[in-house]
Formats: C-alpha cells, structure tokens, sequence
C-alpha cells in the first residue's frame, strides 16, 4: 500500500500514526491551574530529548473541537508539571484518567489517585507511581492547526522521586522491577515483559 | 532515592533518562548527504505529533565529541528523511547501523541493507521494514549544549510505503504482524508480544 498523506484526511492520517509509531512511553502529566485545580492526564507523544540539561518532552493533541488540553492551559498558566512513569499495575487507573471531564474537576479526585507533594514544583506528584520527574516549562512550539493540532511541551527536569524497590544494583531503574507499559494504537497496550539484550556496537 | 537533577552530571542524567523513560519507539532513519552520500542510523528518541498536517519527529543526540550526528549534517543540507519502522526480524541489522563509521562510509553498503527508491525525497528506504515514512524538514529546534545536546527535528510526512502484510482488516497496520521492537535503556530492547486492551473511557 502507498500512502499520500496530501490527500489524507487528518483523523485517518491520526489513526495511521498511531497504529505504526510503537511502542510509545506513556507520561501520567499532573499540573495545576493558577486556581489551585489540579489535573492529571496520560499522553503517550512523551520522550527524552537531551541530558544537557535534562530535558524531556510531552505532546498534547488538541481536542477534536480544536481547544487546547487542560495540561496545555495549566502549564502555559504556571510553567510547572510532573509527569510520572506507568507500570502495569496502575494502567486502569492511568486509562481512567483520559476521560474528559469539565476542567473545574480534578481526576485525583473522580478516580481515587493517591497524589504526594513534589519537592520544586507545585503540581502535585501521583504517590504510587515508582518515577515522578518534576518539570518547569523550557520551550512550547505549537504545531499545526485545527482539531488535532499539537504542543510540543520542552519540560527541563529539576527533581525526580524514585522508589527504591525498582532499582537494579547498578543503581539505576530496572525494566524487570518498573514493569512499564507502552502504548500502541486502538485500545491496545504493550507490556516490557518480553525483553532481549543487543550488543552496542563499537563505536 | 531522591535526585536533584541541578546537581547530576550529564552522562548520569543520560543513563537515568534512558532507563525510565520506555519503551521508546525506534525510528531507522536514512538520509543522503548533498554530495549523494546515504546514510542509516536508529534513535530511539522518536515521536509523533501531530496528523493536521501529518508531524513526526527525531531527535539526534550529539556524538561525545560534541559533534552533530551525520543524520542531522544531512538533514540541514536537504532538507529530507525516511523513518523506517523495526520489526524484530530487523533488530539486529539495526543494531549494526549504530555503529560510528566515518561519514563518507554508507551503512547500506558496509551491513548489506538493501535499499529501495522514495517516491517523493531522495533518501532511498529500507527495502524490508514494513512502514517507510518520507519526510520533509518542517522545523529544526536545538536544545541544550555540549556533548549530549539534542536537534528536535520535526518532519512533515509526505508519503509512506506499507507492506501489505503487515495490514488488518481495517487497513491500518496489525500490531501483531507489525511485531515492532522498541528500546529499553542499557543493551535492552523489547518486543511488543505481551499486549492487553484496555477499553477508551467516555469522552
């Protein structure tokens, strides 16, 4: 099959995306408003993008009526967020959360989300999650337009809350004790379970 | 553990990063420089954006040296790209193409990939992996400095090439016959076997 994406109707050239870009992280975003409500969201556009400083992205899609997501709002409003790791065992909770609710409820709330202070930044941290990596606002491009236009949210991280009971010996996260799910298209999620190991090259 | 990432130098920064932030997508990127030289390399710090207009983007991490990858070099003298998609009967070709060869060397010809033309840019793809997504550059944004600083390419896709057998009854691409690997941190990848549904909440 070949594919024009000039002639591509956006909501098809979505699904093709993705069902093809996998599997993709998942960032639990928790965020507050300068009201003092706070959020909390899954979006599986999310990567590192640098150490130097640490960087990390989010990429929030518009609603399907072309208004901007409440984690887009609240950021744009306090230049904070915290975007916490998901393992398999908090997925239905995660997947509970992308529900749309009005933007004065707060999903901590609805869904029974345990959440913990953070250390640097106001939104709160999502207390179960092993990885909670808080986050000010370094860059937002906004990219395309209309109902599924996007923002590339740059997030410098200043202060990560790991819990120890997923540290491997080498001091860092082990993939076997984090058990993080990925995404992939439709309703459809991917455990890490099924790993194998590549020697790097020389280089 | 608490981490203060003001006081974490980057290479550890950069290992943290990698090990919590999974399963990441890999996207196997050929470009050609102006001189007409190809190039192959994966990064697995690799997203989509938007579908309005159809976005992706890569983001190439300078070499230790502090010297931008050939990817990038390519990139900014044409302006074009290809992401070709891994499946587990790639993984270990692509893992060769990782490899640091001196830029006058393609990783088509040293590993033996087999190329096939693009319809719409001069990168050629590669011949095997079910889904080629040719791009054009739409934004270059640099992020952070020194040896592990970053190029958030994002690229407009203009075309893209689907095997047929890797298709659904839906026509969009099966997860199950995709059987697309993504990257841990370390030496570690994941296939994408272990999958579970979990139903949309209402919105």
């Amino acid at each position: 099959m070949e594919i024009d994406f000039a002639t591509l109707p956006p909501r098809e050239a979505y699904s093709f995306l993705v069902t093809s870009i996998m599997p993709r992280p998942i960032a639990w975003v928790s965020t507050i408003s300068s009201a003092g409500r706070t959020n909390l969201a899954p979006f599986s556009f999310f990567q590192g993008v640098t150490a130097n400083p640490p960087t990390l992205l989010i990429i929030p899609v518009n609603h399907r009526d072309g208004r901007k997501k409440d984690t887009v709002r609240n950021i744009e409003e306090t230049g904070e967020f915290v975007v916490n790791v998901v393992p398999y065992g908090l997925a239905e909770q995660m997947n509970a959360t992308a529900a749309l609710l009005p933007s004065d409820e707060s999903e901590f709330e609805k869904y029974s989300v345990g959440s913990a202070p953070s250390t640097r930044v106001k939104p709160p941290r999502v207390a179960a999650s092993p990885i909670a990596f808080e986050c000010g606002v370094h860059q937002i491009v906004p990219v395309g337009e209309g109902p599924l236009a996007a923002h590339v949210v740059l997030g410098r991280i200043r202060y990560a809350h790991v819990a120890d009971a997923v540290l491997g010996p080498d001091g860092l996260p082990d993939p076997g004790k984090l058990d993080l799910v990925g995404r992939l298209g439709g309703e459809l999620y991917t455990r890490t379970t099924d790993r194998f190991p590549l020697k790097r090259p020389d280089r």
